[in-house]
């Protein structure tokens, strides 16, 4: 790694050109171009590192909020359902929802897997790069993956505790390598809603709302945890087993956000691109603060009593909320559209009960109502109108529920989605791999 | 988000115009002042993430290092003063710290709330920015946010185990709109401290020391848990219930800790300037590596055994007392100061409990006790001489210490500030919250 | 920090010259070689940071993989390893591995101490700055300390459960401020390997296996925990206590392996380096799935069960896996290497079982099996041919085992090295330490 001073190393010269420049007398000056290249690129990788992150955060929140009895099984799925989206949207997802030929149908079907993604070569130059690329493909692939992954992720929260490991990472794979690339391409890959004028800077539609939906038909089709409603309808509360991991696990989501919206503007190599990613930072922080603050003084004003949970999830909440446009607002602004996120989370989290609709983690209120508001909240900026984002939510949503719901239906019948009741009783771990996640902590509550 | 290849997208291409440029035959050389505007804005952004991710260090830290019956109030105690700072240090603390006209009472008391922080508008461009500016506002904003929202944090730690939530949320509203805003605005607002040649990089006394003055205030106050003082002066100890999480946020907070030190360099636009941030992370390492040595040694010495809390503080207050010069020292002399700070920790930690003073986390000793002495030793770098440091220590200590104890005994007079005895022996996540943050593992220890 | 608006304060201009930069009416183009030593240094940076962050995540992995009664020991170690390797790698180990002279013995023996690491004067200008150099040397420190700690992590984690304090501290230090510095040397300080062609971009054998070496030598002075394999060379498995956290360490070690890879590029300043970074985020990223991936299906397929560990570690794997050469492979090649590198670590740890080599988290599958296979699979990509590989991994991994044997068995006759039989039974927290972790969890499980 380390240059010897003396740089006597064959052929290290030549793997740091740039280095010769630093030994001329009068260095060139430096083209805008190329140093608009390397800051984009820069800025996805730093988003990416930043959304990768989330995963983690994922997995800690999810981790937190289910029964000890089924950690070990949560963990698994989400290392899993990362691993897996990593591969199949390098094999198929990327190249779906970017074709590399005109978009249309043909372009993807042409082949039916045309091309893996594939990276420039080694030691590029801008001329040799894509006439039209405004960064490396290897930053924009690693930052895009951690989109399609974050998906699958806000699926594994709601389905916990009862699901079964392989039928939920056969979906994962479908929804990472199809159901996402597809409907996402519609939107970013200059598909038929960007034509039509729908707007979502981020993704609270194309990413969290999808997500939900997917989870959503999950949830239909698998059916509620036993014991979770009785028969009058009355909701028995089984409470996470370790806030502490929770509470780490929405700070670190709220970290990757910083990259998960401020990435997304996708240049950095500007005064402007760079006073708007800042923008950005302010606009998402607030936004989740002021989500998390509603949802405080929501819990005790109806239940007289804070309610951490829901906290968690309003802070949450107010993210996905300004998702859709995070640059346009005011500060101000950003702190409204994330308060209403807050407060639609705790007012629908016991709606969705009402339904008999189990979602452990409160993932669909989160990703999904909160998205929803989102991406209506554009036309509070004036960036789109109310038709394009009706349209955008109806196909995106509308897609992502009905394609999962046949994925659903179709794995419960050829294998089962759900483990038998002895097994759910026993905890996942135990029962379905044999491995509990805190073996030496004796268990009381709610288990 | 993603282009598509063919550009066909309306709209598009107007948005990102730095774009264009990639097209040209022969580009544009790139202009210095933007590069350097972009370079400072990208340091304030990477620093305002790792120092916004100190919070959940914080977090976990306390979490960690309370006992397992008030896990969910520390939780929800952090997780509130983050977003209750965002949201009035944008709405007051901001605009009072860095007044928008001159500086002077009459400055931002023309209007009760002269402006709320305003950041530049959308694809701004150098020019039309403000002609002092030397990085994006929203940047810069981001950044500052995260130093006020740490002086809470620490406050949070000290009080735990015993202080109501709600009254504790208002004396974040209170420290983070007016207290930490004023009393730093002496000093980075360019007030009388700075102008009496005060030295404080990045806030041994600015941040650290006027969040534990603010602690002691409401420690002396609130009195101490019951319990932990019997009446011949014997000190019971309450062991943390979660090392392995005080752990992490040790780490979180020394991650941070690069961002809160090397950001406040403020530049990172030239090569003087990067190598500078380099000097910074290398020194702030040092220095907290430093302190837990000197900790692991001085408890092994003491005490016979290695007592991994003062090792967690010991490294925490080595960054404490590098933060007030982290750039001038040798990494020698950093280590030094690090390693002196460790000292402090392990020696006045038991001072405090001499005068009775319950300091659950050991916060005053690491963020107020290093925090002097790290404003101290700037002095040996040459950097400042004794005089203006101590103006600088009594003024902002002095005042965070009165301010904050008129408000907590203002607090203590119309709502109250500590739980009942039931409630604190119960433990507050029950008694105040009705959620427990570990519902499923059973209590042991001294509970 | 923060400059007032009208900069009134005497002293901040000069300390920040390049805002005078941005009043010019026509502001200098910039330099490309000033330039490309900003970005270099910002790389080390960022790097930097996200290796230091590995440290925590070893810390986590290790935490919950143990079980409960050896957590406080395990953060102990973890901390106490990284501030030590932080001082010793300053005081000896930098300059050992990269001789400020000529490269020869005498060159780092003409003094024993010929210089600790001095970093560039403050407001360096790359004039003054070394004629040869390409990065601030700050940067360049920070960057290639988190290597150096990185090999004692691996130690920490192989070692636990039985291993007194203090002789694995001492340990510690010969390791970081000797054995890693000198055979590190022989490639990246431009000694005999890197002339004799092998080639290890980002240390599967420099850094992995040498740490795993040392482990493994000291796994043999150390012997098997007591109860772990019984006289019929039957395995007792002893679960770790909190999966969760063993979880989040490995998402955060996924996370630094950006840095960790992406940072070798030692450079981001032109089109080439950036895009070479980001090809390595994007095979790095593969390799890690692709090994969890393999994990996940192989532990099904031979024990019809999916093994949580086995997963976290095939991660890992693929992670070492790739380290030796992450630029060069396509993603097709990275996800195999990556998913071999699974598979040998389920394969390998029961191997280790077999020779009762008692390597409590897997650490020498992982680092060591896992590294070799790295090395030996640069070849595939046409980087290396197999004499050279063989050749560096001889070297490095025979003189870290021989070395550290000698230190190991000397650590023991001087003053014993492992724990009395009793306090082994108890806990190390309970026994070396006074203090439990988790002191108000009950206890149940295979403690």
């Amino acid at each position: 790694m380390k240059l010897t001073k003396t740089l006597a190393l064959a052929g290290m010269l030549t793997a740091l050109p740039a280095l010769a420049l630093a030994q001329d007398e009068a260095a060139p000056p430096l083209a805008t171009d190329e140093f608009v290249w390397i800051m984009n690129s820069l800025l996805f990788l730093i988003g990416g590192f930043l959304v990768f992150f989330m995963a983690a955060g994922f997995a800690m929140l999810e981790g937190g909020l289910v029964r000890s009895k089924n950690v070990t099984m949560q963990m698994t799925k989400n290392v899993g359902l990362f691993s897996l989206a990593a591969i199949f949207y390098w094999l198929i997802g990327y190249n779906l929802m970017y074709p590399l030929g005109d978009w249309a149908i043909e372009g993807w079907f042409s082949g039916l897997f045309p091309a893996w993604a594939v990276l420039e070569p080694v030691g590029v130059t801008l001329a040799e790069a894509d006439d039209a690329s405004y960064a490396s493909t290897g930053s924009d692939y690693i930052f895009q993956l951690m989109f399609c992954a974050a998906t699958a992720s806000i699926v594994s929260g709601a389905l916990a505790e009862r699901i079964k490991l392989w039928p939920f990472l056969i979906f994962t794979i479908v929804l990472t390598g199809f159901i996402y690339p597809l409907t996402a391409s519609w939107q970013w890959g200059g598909g038929w809603l960007a034509e039509a004028g729908f707007s979502d800077f981020a993704g609270s539609t194309v990413v969290h709302a999808c997500g939900a939906a997917a989870a959503l038909a999950g949830a239909i089709v698998l059916g509620p945890r036993k014991g979770k409603y009785d028969k009058d309808g009355k909701v028995h509360p089984m409470p996470g087993s370790n806030l502490a991991l929770a509470t780490l696990g929405m700070f670190i989501l709220w970290l990757g956000w910083f990259g998960f919206n401020g990435g997304s503007q996708l240049a950095m190599g500007s005064v402007g691109d760079v006073a708007d990613v800042s923008r950005i930072f302010s606009n998402t922080n607030m936004a989740a603060a002021s989500g998390a603050v509603a949802a405080l003084i929501l819990t005790q004003v109806m239940y007289g009593k804070v309610d951490l949970t829901m906290v968690l999830n309003g802070a949450l909440a107010g993210l996905v909320s300004i998702t859709a446009e995070p640059l346009a607002p005011s500060l101000f602004l950003a702190g409204i559209i994330g308060a209403v996120g807050g407060v639609i989370v705790v007012l629908t989290v016991p709606m969705l009960d009402k339904f008999k609709i189990d979602d452990v983690v409160g993932a669909i209120p989160v990703h999904g109502f909160a998205g929803i508001w989102g991406t209506f909240a554009v036309v509070l900026t004036g960036t789109s109108s109310i038709g394009p984002q009706i349209l955008g939510m109806v196909g995106i949503i509308g897609a992502s529920f009905v394609l999962s719901l046949i994925v659903w239906l179709i794995l419960k019948a050829v294998m089962g989605i759900r483990v038998d009741e002895e097994s759910e009783v026993n905890g996942l771990d135990t029962s379905e791999l044999g491995m509990e996640a805190y073996p030496e902590f004796s268990r009381g509550g709610s288990a």
